[in-house]
């Protein structure tokens, strides 16, 4: 796709970026002083490849340790990028980082105010495998009842205000989201997978709603309680916070086809 | 399948214990000096736990970073095994190694000398993946014709001396080998995966032949020069050996039904 405009005013081009990481290497996404964050290293190496200052606006904001398998961004230039700029931001970036794409798009895109929708997937080793470790949550010691984590699942759609599995102290103007999918499946023989779609996500919302229907699995709540935890909209009611490392935001969803 | 032996000299019995490890995290299978061996771990958690020194041995030994998704010991123990010595062992043992199974053998079964076959894996991504870096060779930058790779692997069925890809200065009494099966698949996507089988393999055998192969998929050689490379019996006549992390023993074939 490939939309011809060129911004009067600034004379500037925008494009967006397509990319996955590895949150294990970085600090969250969003840049900080003193941390190796996944913006300030893809500013970076677009900086030193474009020889132009580029800031880049992500889709959204992971934390410490988490993962995307496919993550938007966009920024803004003034030159025209070269066709082989994703191979060589491939090679120029470390191994946690891959490029996909790069396309320009009309300049009031906005790779986090266009956003729809964001889906997240969290995943949990029900066996001891060595080679999931840093990739999902070890959780082999007890079994999970997949069914009760599902009824819980089918509550979370009655609901709006999700300020029960928000962080605290977050200065978000409403904790009103919309859910659009929420599924355990059995991915592989010792592999869960939870889906969970919404129009947006509050901070570490995916893994509190993890923990929770982990503490379900294991039958120390039952899926039905999980009303109660919404209802009391205060974070110490639901329960604890999942692993970073085995949650991935995998895909963003815009009004076109990407 | 249980067999009832009880050695009479010794009052022994003996065990196969089955096992996966991540090869990131030891110095190879083989314990020696000042260094963290998986034969080590493992011996270090069945003596603790059996109250009992155990020593292990195992199928065959894996350099320093290979892994196993299925790799097979055997030990001696005066004492009968608690119902619940695998999930003890699982959750004494660190993440990098997981324990399937345990169970008893005939006094004579060795789990070297019994074994009949071994299998190898050895993963190459083709495009750059920030979850694989660990798992498999990032090898994106040029395109492999996987075509000609499996060329190359019929004519390792014409040979059975394999010193062209053997360790230098190794004890061996031959380097004999008769290969069953070597194969190139595109796994996934992004993922080529190559099967290796044989009666034997001599030490870095595998990782010197997806080096030659990887040069053969790169249009550096040509397939039918592997013959010229066999028949010099001269590892430097060889191409480079693939990293190690790329490699897994995934099994060992032995003449029963585990």
């Amino acid at each position: 796709m490939l939309i011809e405009n060129l911004d009067k005013n600034t004379n500037k081009l925008r494009y967006f970026i397509v990319f996955s990481y590895n949150g294990a290497s970085f600090f969250g996404f969003q840049k900080q002083p003193n941390q190796i964050s996944v913006q300030e290293t893809l500013e970076h190496a677009l900086t030193i490849l474009l020889r132009e200052n580029i800031k880049i606006v992500g889709a959204g904001r992971t934390d410490t340790g988490v993962h995307a398998k496919k993550m938007y961004a966009h920024f803004d230039t003034q030159n025209n990028l070269a066709a082989d700029l994703v191979p060589r931001l491939n090679s120029f970036l470390p191994p946690s980082i891959a490029v996909y794409n790069i396309f320009q798009v009309d300049q009031d895109f906005h790779a986090r105010f266009s956003a729809l929708h964001r889906t997240y997937e969290y995943y949990i080793s029900t066996h001891k495998n060595p080679f999931t470790e840093n990739s999902s949550w070890q959780f082999w010691r007890r079994k999970l009842e997949i069914d009760a984590m599902n009824e819980a699942c089918e509550i979370l759609f009655e609901y709006k205000d999700f300020t029960s599995f928000a962080k605290l102290h977050t200065d978000n103007k409403t904790n009103f989201c919309q859910i659009k999918k929420a599924i355990w499946v059995q991915q592989e023989e010792e592999l869960l997978k939870f889906t969970i779609s919404a129009d947006r996500f509050l901070r570490n919302m995916v893994r509190a709603i993890v923990g929770t229907m982990v503490e379900i699995g294991t039958q120390k709540i039952k899926p039905e309680n999980i009303r109660d935890i919404i209802e009391k909209k205060n974070r110490n009611a639901a329960g604890i916070s999942a692993p970073a490392h085995g949650l991935y935001l995998v895909e963003v969803g815009y009004d076109f086809d990407i």
